[in-house]
């Protein structure tokens, strides 16, 4: 099987990387930033292009890793090879193909990637959606080569699911990412409070997030919320964001 | 050694448990709340009172394991004994015990504690602070026992642990919990993105949060966020969240 990576984010590394190591040939590689396009296609031992006529037209898949724009612009500009076209969003509809051509779909893996940080993609959920059956056939076959997890899916839920994963983890990382800044004063690293980030990630796999908040705001330890708020006087946008999940996590267990 | 709690809530029962492992009698729990203070006392197999002029004289160490009111009072009310006096928590200063008593400290358990979640004490980070060197030398001998890690720290330092803790934690937990209600209505399950939250706190043990950040926010994917917003229409307390949260990830990463 051949692929071909357009983008060079993270998310196109680690897919990349994870069906070549399935004996999958990535045939090429398109960003229109050369240092990316570059640096990816020598991780995976391939060509790259930056202008998109460029494009290798052969390639059984071309997997779209892009953002909602750049993905918009580059279905406007290139012209459509033969095999079957399918991007990698939480967001995007696969009716966006529509009318450039009719072998289409999504594969959308539900994981964090970041460039340095390796990923087993055998544990990673893999959310399919195809325009026909042999394109559904195709991305199962590739889903199940990649993950442990396959699942089927259509836009609409694969559109709540991202949704959820931006609170789940993008929002949640901020959250560590505050706690470092504040730690920053203290004279303890970051580290000190890695055991409990694992522990309430742990927690959620045996009672369920609203069962397992715990802090001042649900206990409704005002005294406590009242200093927290007074050592925030310096960081006005902190003590926003303190007082209004407070109050959200206080309404909604007030109302059980 | 003996030991009084002074308290029923989660801390209460994961420290009783852990150091009655260790071999330590818990001689007697106090909650004013029947119901807690007997299925307390049940599972460390000790008796219990609900009138704290009751307390047992003898032990060596009373663990006050209480909100910060619920504390105030208490120290209001009790005929002081003669053991060390030692609270659990957080955010209220050391120096709280003073004219009450003059062999007092703190021992600060940096966990999230739900009472059916059974915790690994000997990973918990534990945080000391003592009225004198004997004091001292007992919370330190303690704290050994129950964990791998103890560390001495003073009454603004631990204030500031706990504050970084609510975001690691308490915001983080609540960030699964709306999570796990954006999923309700897409036919999948939690567990599907246990993963994601799993991989997320795994990843900024080997790179910070600030590198960790993914997500539309960090790479300004107008696109994305303002079709999320628009999910969020009927919830207008998760739309706020989701604008605040974005705009200072944004404002964050725009800076450098």
């Amino acid at each position: 099987m051949e692929v071909v990576l357009i983008g060079s984010g993270s998310v196109a590394t680690h897919l990349g990387l994870a069906l070549q190591a399935k004996g999958v040939t990535i045939s090429q590689v398109y960003s229109r930033n050369v240092s990316n396009a570059e640096s990816l296609a020598e991780k995976l031992d391939t060509s790259f292009i930056t202008d998109i006529s460029e494009i290798y037209k052969e390639a059984d898949i071309y997997f779209y890793a892009l953002t909602d724009t750049a993905f918009k612009k580059i279905l406007r500009k290139i012209e459509m090879p033969g095999g079957i076209q399918v991007h990698t969003a939480g967001c995007i509809p696969m009716s966006d193909f529509e009318g450039f051509t009719t072998k289409y779909g999504v594969l959308y893996p539900l994981q964090t990637f970041s460039k340095n940080k390796p990923v087993d993609f055998s544990q990673v959920p893999i959310f399919i959606e195809a325009s026909n059956t042999d394109v559904q056939q195709k991305l199962l076959e590739i889903g199940n080569l990649l993950s442990d997890k396959t699942y089927f899916i259509n836009s609409d839920q694969r559109k709540k699911l991202h949704l959820a994963a931006v609170f789940a983890c993008n929002f949640t990382n901020y959250m560590y990412d505050v706690a470092s800044e504040i730690l920053e004063g203290s004279g303890f690293m970051f580290e000190v409070i890695q055991p409990l980030i694992a522990e309430t990630a742990e927690k959620i796999k045996t009672i369920n997030p609203y069962q397992a908040q715990t802090g001042p705001a649900v206990r409704m330890d005002e005294k406590t919320i009242s200093k927290h708020l007074s050592m925030l006087n310096k960081r006005a946008d902190l003590k926003k964001i303190y007082k209004l999940l407070t109050k959200n996590i206080y309404n909604r267990h007030k109302e059980q």
